[in-house]
């Protein structure tokens, strides 16, 4: 299976894999797929330099990418102690309730660091920087196009540029932004994601756009990926299912939660990042949906509030809890295997599945 | 375009249309898919009895189904009286005045009738004994397996039974029971639906059961059933598009409300059947979300207590009210056009797909 995106891209396969994890982009990319590195956990731009300056040589001069989370109407700023005390005191008191009742120990003084920043459009915008010094192919915005001086740059050098959309009139004004590609991300994916499911979103992008368009949102086999290209796009964006491989290097508890949920395992809600985004639904998402939980804070205010609680989430070891942002697809997530493993079987039943539609004209 | 369900429903094209419209129904038919008729609004058997005849003669030998809506625990039962009076005074005085406030005249005497108890099981079960008379290829249940007796009745008379599922948990429990073919009905779609959306749903169903699967929700051009088919359908469940063809005598409320509809133009809430279902949304839906509206009643007292707001609804001649489910589709339906040339070109542009997939081997 090829598509002119892979000409594009210079890539074997139309699989583009998102993951925060550098040894996931790494091994996507090397596997014939374009690995695109999450950024927005890296609070120091020089840590982000640092993982890929790794990535640059780990790749073995594969093409990968970099996605940054951009709001398109720059939100509320400032530094972190001026941010924090925007949050009610009440939510804070909700949180610290909440963690004790569901019996979540507090960080040890080696655990604790500071919240994540990487929703700051200043810390995004380092991101940028730093990235466009790297030999990167693809920038990534996960909440439409970035400004319009980051597109130059980045097409000054040469690197494509592109957005999610959740709906076409989002993705027609991201390609008069100056978008390279959009990504069609329906209801079903994890992360942040809008209301129109897949099936309808992804032909409705199509032809809203003259660009290339991915599908992304519970896609996790071959027969998925047929399926998107029959709707009309020219590859996949995947990002949950490698939430499951042997290189994303996750504690014991979010693993087994990740294989225990089922698709009816996820909701979708702002309690992240203060825009709807789809978790696996837990004791902590259930806590935030209870009568007498608070209103959720407008970003970035929400993951500064919940920043601190997720690392001791995380931290507990309690599957039940974990904080984790995955589409409905982790309900096939019922097994650990390498990157390279799982890529090869999503090839060979998406060309499997050409095969067999093709036997029924 | 051919899969083994055309083999076992005796039709040309894999395309099941469901449609409470006989002339719909017959049309599809007609041009070789399979109609399948929604008896849920004849109040009386004889005129489901009456209607089915005519289908007999119009469908001019082709075979079709009718879907009857059976919840699998039979609900409250009882007269119209007195399951009216199990329905709070409040929720009808908040009826009386959403309707005043949204400018919805009463029915005159001449359009006013009983609310629609298809609802009820004695009255899905009539509908049933007065189905089975007729030479029915299908009967479909839209909330999951009928009775036992029921399906021992339809397999008795050489009919397939179907029912509409929106987990493979269920999937597998209405195979257990004896159904034939399940409908995997996903989020985007319109009418009674689950959470999962169709490109997770429609693989975990039919690697879940070993009926053959039809996908459901969604679907409205060649494209999607040509994705439905990659993912393993063994053809497609429509109903939304056919509201926006020539056969469907709607009145202009409804036919200008649909092709004014975009994909985020629907929502997914219980105000209809006590049930979750997808509805157009408009300012009648928006009246139940308000602060203040009341809680939803289970079925089948809901349906009761808004059915006769439906008629005034719908004889107001305000598209911006008219009571409908239906799928995220509804962006796609601009243009009315007769079933045969809407059929037709499914088949063109799921024929077109496939070629055109076979080429990116």
């Amino acid at each position: 299976m090829r598509t002119d995106l892979c000409d594009l891209l210079g890539i074997d396969h139309p699989i583009v894999g998102f993951s925060p994890s550098e040894h996931v982009v790494a091994a996507i990319s090397r596997a014939g797929g374009l690995g695109v590195l999450g950024a927005v956990r890296f609070n120091d731009a020089a840590e982000l330099d640092t993982v890929l300056t790794w990535l640059d040589r780990e790749t073995g001069g594969r093409p990968y990418g970099v996605d940054v989370v951009m709001p398109s109407t720059v939100p509320t700023e400032g530094l972190p102690e001026d941010l924090n005390a925007m949050v009610p005191s009440g939510h804070h008191e909700f949180v610290e309730r909440t963690l004790l009742r569901l019996g979540v120990p507090p960080l040890s003084a080696a655990q604790d660091r500071p919240g994540v920043l990487g929703w700051l459009h200043s810390v995004a915008r380092a991101h940028v920087e730093v990235a466009l010094n790297h030999p990167i192919r693809l920038i990534a915005n996960a909440l439409g196009p970035p400004p319009p001086d980051v597109i130059s740059q980045a097409h000054d050098r040469g690197v494509l540029v592109a957005a999610l959309a959740g709906r076409a009139d989002h993705a027609r004004s991201h390609v008069r932004s100056g978008v390279d590609i959009v990504v069609a991300q329906g209801y079903e994916a994890g992360g942040h994601t809008g209301e129109i499911a897949g099936m309808v979103l992804v032909p409705e992008v199509v032809d809203a756009v003259h660009v290339p368009v991915l599908a992304a949102g519970g896609i996790g086999s071959g027969r998925q990926i047929a399926a998107a290209l029959a709707l009309g796009a020219r590859g996949v964006w995947m990002g949950s299912l490698w939430l499951g491989t042997t290189e994303y290097q996750s504690g014991h508890a979010l693993r087994e939660a990740l294989l225990r949920a089922t698709s009816s395992d996820t909701v979708r809600s702002r309690i992240y990042s203060g825009k709807p985004a789809r978790l696996l639904r837990n004791r902590w998402t259930d806590a935030w949906s209870a009568q007498g939980a608070p209103a959720v804070l407008p970003m970035p205010l929400q993951n500064l509030l919940v920043s601190a609680a997720h690392d001791r989430l995380m931290a507990s070891g309690d599957p039940t809890v974990v904080p984790m942002p995955v589409g409905q697809i982790v309900g096939r997530m019922n097994e650990v295997r390498p990157v390279a493993a799982v890529l090869s079987d999503l090839v060979t039943e998406a060309d499997e599945t050409l095969g067999r539609l093709h036997k029924l004209l």
